[in-house]
């Protein structure tokens, strides 16, 4: 029996000795390795916080003492503390317990938590709330260094830093943020680690906070000691701790950036270097080329390379045309729209479910400003993934911001052809929608002017019936098309709109000459999206239109097919409502 | 002839001796004073940056050196220096010359910029492309104390730090942001004024700055040594100036927070307190009355408490059932999430264009979680403002976000009861778009329960025509309504949806039965809005839909008048669309 076996709650914790304790950091290593080697999740963040979550356990009394843990990359330690560990021990278990904080599982979670830099601004509207009600408990903000550089986190700290009651924040610095930081805020962490915490220059002083180092951040007994002192605190305070990202697994020891977050099946495994071409590969081809041309290009990613594969590699070749700012999106935005204005060619890589975090750039420092920059989006469309990092929710969120264009591209040829348009244009933001899945290539080059905004592509001429079929779902498109032929004898018209951001008007009205039924296919949410505008456009005319995407919702590792059950994705299904309509 | 007269171009500043850039100080001062007391507009950051702005065109070389404004409240001296002087001096050049940076106007304005903390991450990019084309110059971002509160301008900060050449910020501080600010970071401004920039805590310093500080940053004689010091520095450094607020107008000298912006006509005026009630006077006597309950209500605003009328004598009720967060929107949302989790009642007060600088805050940090919190958005509607300052993306932005309840009012007595039901309730985040204009009364009370969601009101029941008329635009609703009964005899169905995130699907289905064509009013962009969601409804169907609202576009101070022309937002443009359909 290990010493985990007897864990049902942190008040088994309690009763520890140091020792048992060291027994326990080593049972609940061998937990993580052993759930993300075999269903994937993050690997470095909680092998490095193992320890301050056992003594934060041993000090604080949760859930009366609350602790919010920060983008949840590092909450599996506090998950096998809190009646949770049969999600890592047993493999049957692995669906029903999420790799992120969730009061749904526990009362020792008190939020849904997947985006970064969120914590300590949750954290102070808590205390807040104690302090309205004048109850008496600790209110802990668990953050790694990572998420410091989202300016959520700074308003959070600037704010908190205005309590006059108890607010601990303990920063979790483990050197790297996904990737290696960088910015002004990391030098001088870099400083207060040299010196021990004893620096002269002290962010989290100038503004107001009471500040702790401990620079073995991962040893118990030193970690039990600071978080003693600072215990029922009436007042804010940093406690900044010094953490081995990965520590206890020596690859993720050494290669901290790969073991962040990873697929499973690592152990054991050498990673072979995949020479087939993919989206990635070709957007990272494209770039290398005009960066070897001389050209003022720089590609900007924040935080988050791995989703692109800018690996180190790629960044090294890159050089000074190349920016990590950080989890810092907003920045980001800004920062492209300003180079894009002075002349240069950004190209800047976001995650669908992390583009959210800047709307009012997009709209206020880039589109406004016609400023011509290219913004690629990664991996939009629906998926079964958590809650937290949906992607369906980035053409209602970008394609009703005017002046913007948002493309869909459908194989490599449009890909490209899009991205050289965009690269060369001085005249609008473009965002384009980088298609999901394997490469898919026509073999015919894409000879389009996509400066002729707003054109649809017609791939087949038929009639009755026109299928709209944007970016990933182009493929169902097809499909639909194929099954009213077999099922139902009609020779439907197959379009793919291109543009996200504007409807075809000529083609549309001349679609109602021999057309009934259009439908709209987009792979993400239906309402606000693209589908809706042509509903619109129909609207004081005979057509009819159906409209298919993911409903609003917030769906939660539903398997896909049971996504697409839900949302009607499926050619039989389409196939049926239009019978139905005509 | 005054020095004024004789500036064509900053060229002509660098010809002037100190005495006479004292007397061009005044010059531009009564220069500001006139246009503001004509026209209204920016008055107390103005005033205060008069010196400063004629030092920045002494030392450097616009337009080779390029100043970007942050939120362009402080522009109005740059304008008059750089050949816009008449937008001043001659009153029908008022509405030619905006209140805002625009390079459209001048090459020495780089971006359309009117919302905070963009300064330093636009210029960060304009420093990054000079770099990479190898060209030389000063990069320069003047920012106020107030907009280093928002999470953009931290991120900014922080990447601007890790350039290695030119980047200057000049933290104009004034003590106030719009109103008086708040949060640890001013508390370092303060002492870093009360050491003459000497302090140890220097955030500035901490995250890798070099730092200047300039005490007196209205003596001209000062601020050109100043800049002459960092003039072609090969590396990123703050240049703290202490400035007067309103300096040179005695009341705004005093008043800060009523003179930063003001209405035309305010010179020798004294404002009479109006008693009359107003949407913002019934929403404080709320907030009041809760308090004086001894409830844990809580009243937040994210710097702009005016747009609210939350004035010092409201906030001095509140104490401390009351946050000012600064301009940090992002911070302000996941506030109001963690107070609401914890119990306590929070009524964010927001204004609609300033809303969309939190979306991922909205999703993840409320709508996510569920967290019970009530969020009034003020201004939302069609109106003759800046392009920087639309508040028509408001619904779209907002009623595509999964468990969001948005709803639209549209007289006293529905707002109440609205926000009665949204404080006292546990399920949802509740957002109210408060009306606009003057308080409305039916004299009725409410007693609908909108706990039952997407209840569509049936005002009047009539037939062949239904009118979905949405909050502020419930009245045009009545308005048609009337129109088509008197030009077409048609007896149209009247309805107030109440809620902007949803449908009524059985109502909607109902109409089928005796209507032939359903119109949606709402006062802000159709495009991904509230109508969309109805014309996709009866895409299936034989119900014609017209929908109604603004085009997605960033009008630019256009009379409202030509706007509702332009939408045909207009009864008798309207029912010429419905007797076209019928």
């Amino acid at each position: 029996m290990t010493i985990l076996d007897k864990i049902n709650s942190p008040k088994d914790v309690k009763n520890l000795s140091t020792d048992e304790m060291n027994i326990l950091s080593q049972d609940i290593r061998d937990a993580i390795l052993k759930r993300v080697n075999d269903f994937g999740g993050h690997l470095g963040p909680d092998l490095g916080i193992v320890e301050a979550t056992i003594a934060l356990h041993y000090v604080f009394n949760s859930p009366q003492d609350k602790i919010v843990y920060d983008v949840s990359h590092q909450v599996y330690p506090h998950k096998m503390l809190t009646g949770r560990k049969e999600g890592f021990l047993n493999p049957e278990m692995y669906t029903k317990i999420s790799g992120y904080s969730n009061p749904s599982e526990s009362e020792h979670d008190h939020f849904i938590i997947g985006h970064t830099s969120t914590s300590v601004s949750l954290a102070t509207g808590l205390a807040k709330a104690r302090d309205l009600k004048n109850e008496k408990y600790n209110v802990i903000a668990l953050i790694g260094d990572g998420s410091l550089s989202g300016g959520e986190a700074y308003e959070g700290f600037n704010n908190a830093a205005e309590l006059n009651s108890n607010m601990i924040i303990i920063v979790n610095d483990n050197e790297m943020s996904i990737a290696p930081n960088a910015g002004g805020l990391y030098r001088n962490l870099d400083e207060l680690r040299k010196t021990n915490g004893q620096a002269q220059n002290n962010v989290f002083k100038a503004i107001g906070f009471e500040y702790l180092y401990v620079e073995d951040g991962n040893n118990i007994e030193s970690l039990i000691s600071a978080f003693e002192k600072i215990k029922d605190i009436n007042h804010p305070v940093v406690v900044h701790i010094h953490t081995l990202k990965g520590k206890g697994y020596e690859p993720a020891e050494i290669d901290k950036e790969t073991y962040h977050w990873h697929t499973p099946g690592f152990i054991g495994q050498k990673t072979a270097q995949s020479e087939e071409k993919t989206y990635n590969s070709i957007t990272k081809d494209f770039l290398l080329n005009k960066k070897n041309n001389n050209e003022p290009v720089i590609a900007i990613t924040a935080a988050t390379p791995g989703v692109f594969d800018f690996n180190p590699e790629f960044r090294n070749k890159m050089g000074k045309n190349y920016t990590d700012v950080g989890i810092a999106e907003e920045h980001a935005i800004a920062y492209a729209s300003g180079l894009a204005k002075n002349g240069a060619k950004p190209v800047l890589a976001l995650m669908s479910s992390f583009v959210q975090r800047t709307y009012d750039q997009m709209s206020q420092d880039l589109a406004l400003n016609n400023s011509p920059a290219t913004v690629l989006i990664y991996w939009g469309g629906i998926s079964n993934a958590d809650m937290t990092h949906l992607c369906t929710f980035d053409i209602p969120l970008i394609s009703n911001i005017p002046n913007i264009v948002y493309l869909a591209p459908v194989n490599k040829e449009e890909y490209l052809a899009m991205l050289e348009w965009s690269y060369n244009q001085n005249e609008h933001p473009v965002f384009i929608r980088v298609p999901a899945g394997n490469l898919v290539s026509t073999g015919a080059a894409d000879t389009t002017d996509y400066s002729k905004l707003n054109k649809y592509k017609v791939e087949y001429e038929g009639s009755n019936v026109a299928i709209v079929a944007a970016g990933n779902f182009f493929c169902l498109g097809q499909q639909v098309k194929e099954e009213l032929k077999q099922k139902a004898g009609i020779d439907a018209t197959l379009i793919n709109p291109r543009f996200l951001t504007g409807i075809d008007e000529e083609l549309l009205d001349d679609l109602k000459k021999n057309h009934k039924v259009v439908i709209t296919l987009e792979d993400g949410e239906i309402d606000g999206g693209f589908g809706e505008k042509i509903a619109r456009f129909y609207g004081n005319s005979e057509m009819k239109v159906l409209n298919y995407g993911s409903k609003k919702e917030f769906s939660d590792r539903v398997p896909l097919d049971e996504l697409y059950d839900r949302y009607r994705l499926k050619k039989e299904l389409i196939v049926e409502d239009i019978k139905e309509c005509l």
